[in-house]
């Protein structure tokens, strides 16, 4: 009998349901609600929130996971199997914290953030380090009932909610490895940029309407469905919508299209990741994108590993060309393009930074945050510590807080454990991007003549379609033949910036 | 000891919140869901109504009625007890109907409204039947079920859903009143609109630009707040959304601005009762707006009675000529614009029809719908009963059921009790205008100047801030000294239509 099974998916698809709601409401949110329907907005998000909560923890569901979990193993499926493992871990998450911590963390963040908008506007670190007090308190808080529940240290449980599986164990060799090769690596990169003639300047204006054109061509290009996506216009660009209805935000700079265009390229990896989800499963926590470090390489596959590609920017020179309504001239060939799409800068935004410089800022912050969690970093001395770290990673002094340890949202949310996936899914790009390559040769011929299919036809059958079915160390052991590490990664940067090998 | 009655007022705060991410989800199915998402967003509307059913049903709900209902009177305001009988209501009418027959109406509905939109391209009836005929029969049971809950009858019981409060008795004499004096009034609109020389033609193309423009411009004239509410395009025009959040749409027609600009005015209407509705209350059933009647007439005084008087016609001509770019001609003159708002044309479809024929379209379907629950009139029977009326009524032969007793989409969606609303809106709004105008003599003359200020702040003060607090009858009688009732309607159309009376 598979029928308790069965409605245990049907309890789940509810709460996907519930989900899918929240999803489209906050795009709705960000992108085309009136402003004076936000605090109404957040009481309906808030109830979905609490409802979505209350479905997960109650009886029904911890009666149907003792009966489902008391069948004969053979009786279902491994998919099955595995959507039944990831319900309970879904159960366990969900009752691992008591109510009004969960409240309490709800209500700091909110006021915290508030707070950041303002204190980062005016670099103030010492006004607003009470608001972070409050919530890195009640995270550690977090980190311990989860670390409890779940059998993990703190900070792997902090780590375990976004990215399901990975240990700081994983991450620390790869850190170590690019911590010891990392600033020699940027230095040499920044001789050889050095010793090259400048780019010459790409002229605009570029008018909005033109730049929405592009890119909604280079996303059809690039294989997103329009039949169960959209593309639309917020002040923060981002992937979100619901199930079968993904849906990408950019933003518009008439001085410069670079930024959108690649933006939208960026979320558009993204959305190929959903949009190629085993449609069976879609409704399942085993049919789910499986967490923010594969999340990021399907972005970041196509931002930084292909579409800066040289081969692509052959393809794109002559596109971008007669899509800006720009002249002929060696400006807009493919060389000066590419050299525009490579162009290495070490800055003090990390969300401004190049491939290259990136991983950098990611090093810095979880060094911190590791600290900050155990108690061994006290927040008063936060801000030297991250100039420390900023100048010895980069050589950069910085100025002010604004541009330095305030800059980022994560913290002020109680996202710690967060921002070590955006340099894990640059590492899984590109092992991901090498071994497509390798095992498919006509992969980088085809996208020189625009081609994706080949390439979304490896991920779709490599990534993609094994949604949540396995752990992502599985997924890209099966695709790669290796765990996640660096090597690629670095191999790509020195090819790509040193060798300007023609291939990359 | 309140605080029974304030869990009360929190869970059905929960609801209302399910309630507002329904309609911003739908709205967003009508205006911008790319085709793909329809299935999915259909489960995601039905989880959304299910969860909404079962904590409406809930063992909590009915407890915290009981003992809130056993507080001593005293120790709630008015507004609290009308608000607790109104939870009482939406109690009885979720769970007056089995769970199992709402499921089989649920998915008969959506069976039959495919295959109508297909029927009514044939224009085939007879193929059409059986699934009308399982819509009629479960809504029949839906219909007496309701009625032994309620106490009412089953015709009564429908018209309830729609309209609380309102009853066959309060319809009849209104529309016998209108049976006898409608054939005849027509025949003498049209003798004295034959009398005049044709109306001169407004020359397009009215570029969609314009009309959006003229459009916002005429929202913001009649005080829509912009920063609780948009204006959007869809297939079909209606008013949506959420509390906090009234979005309209309209279509454009670049040949003839005038059905969008009417059609803008019209969903303003609703807009303004929803945004006028009091802020403490708008979680709350007693916050809602007050049924279908009183919603449809705050439309009608906005479209009808006011906005293609003469009084309007003399501000808005040179708006509409500037706004359309036309010449300074005669064609643009108030004159002329107003021959076009108060055209007179009996036809055979009533959404197109104008205020003077558009009653009979109800009066027919009223008669009839009471025929088919009743099962004195058979499904088989139904269009040559139709075409009949269309017949008696408005002297035209209906020439296929496309535009007879196909047209309309509420039968196929199991909407019966819904038709009378119109007519009845049509009669309170003119119930209105007259006591407003004769209360407020400012509210025409300012009109007149495009300052719609009066009229909105008496109806702001007579209607919207009432919500659902007092039922229509005592709301209209508060507001115009009778009761809901067709002599006003008779005496507009008289003085407009047959006096031309300058105000009218």
């Amino acid at each position: 009998m598979t029928t308790t099974y069965q409605a245990l998916e049907r309890h789940f698809a509810r709460l996907s349901s519930l989900r899918d709601a929240s999803g489209i409401l906050s795009w709705d949110k960000e992108v085309i609600m009136p402003h004076g329907a936000a605090e109404r907005r957040g009481d309906v998000l808030a109830t979905l929130a609490g409802l979505e909560h209350e479905m997960t923890v109650s009886a029904k569901t911890a009666d149907l996971l003792d009966a489902a979990e008391a069948l004969p193993a053979e009786r279902l499926t491994p998919w099955q199997r595995t959507n039944l493992a990831l319900m309970r871990r879904s159960y366990q998450q969900a009752t691992a914290l008591p109510g009004d911590l969960v409240e309490a963390l709800t209500q700091a963040t909110t006021r915290s953030e508030m707070a950041w908008r303002e204190a980062r506007e005016n670099s103030d670190y010492a006004g607003y380090l009470p608001h972070l007090q409050e919530v890195l308190t009640l995270t550690q808080q977090t980190a311990r009932a989860r670390a409890d529940a779940l059998g993990l240290s703190p900070y792997d449980a902090l780590l375990d909610t976004f990215d399901p599986g990975t240990r700081q164990s994983d991450i620390d060799p790869i850190f170590t490895q690019l911590q010891a090769q990392l600033p020699e690596l940027i230095g040499s990169v920044l001789d050889r940029q050095a010793a090259l003639p400048p780019a010459l300047p790409l002229q605009g204006p570029f008018p909005t309407s033109r730049q929405e054109a592009l890119g909604r061509s280079l996303m059809q290009q690039l294989g997103f469905n329009a039949a169960r996506g959209r593309l639309d216009v917020s002040l923060h660009p981002f992937c979100g919508g619901a199930t079968y209805d993904v849906r990408i935000t950019t933003r518009y700079d008439e001085s410069d299209f670079i930024p959108a265009m690649m933006g939208i390229i960026h979320e558009t990896g993204h959305a190929l990741y959903d949009q190629g989800l085993p449609a069976e499963w879609i409704s399942q926590p085993v049919g789910q994108a499986g967490g923010m470090t594969l999340h990021e390489s399907q972005s970041l596959i196509m931002e930084m590993q292909i579409c800066r590609s040289r081969p692509f920017a052959d393809w794109l020179a002559p596109v971008v060309q007669k899509g800006m309504n720009a002249p002929d001239t060696k400006a807009w060939q493919a060389d000066n393009l590419h050299r525009h799409l490579t162009q290495v800068s070490p800055g003090f935004i990390r969300v401004d930074a190049d491939e290259v410089t990136y991983p950098a800022h990611i090093l810095l912050r979880y060094k911190l945050e590791k600290a900050l969690i155990s108690g061994d970093l006290a927040l008063k001395d936060l801000p030297a510590a991250f100039n420390d770290g900023i100048h010895s990673l980069l050589g950069l002094k910085v100025p002010d807080d604004r541009r330095g340890c305030l800059q980022d949202i994560h913290w002020p949310e109680g996202l710690f454990g967060y921002f070590p996936c955006y340099a894990l899914g640059a590492m899984a790009a590109a092992q991901l991007r090498a071994a497509a390559c390798t095992q498919n040769p006509d992969i980088l011929p085809s996208v020189a003549r625009g081609d994706f299919t080949p390439l979304l036809t490896w991920l779709r059958t490599n990534v993609h379609s094994k949604a949540s079915s396995a752990p992502l160390q599985d997924i890209l052991k099966n695709a790669t033949g290796a765990p996640l590490q660096a090597d690629a990664f670095l191999t790509h940067i020195r090819r790509r910036y040193l060798d300007q090998a023609a291939d990359a």
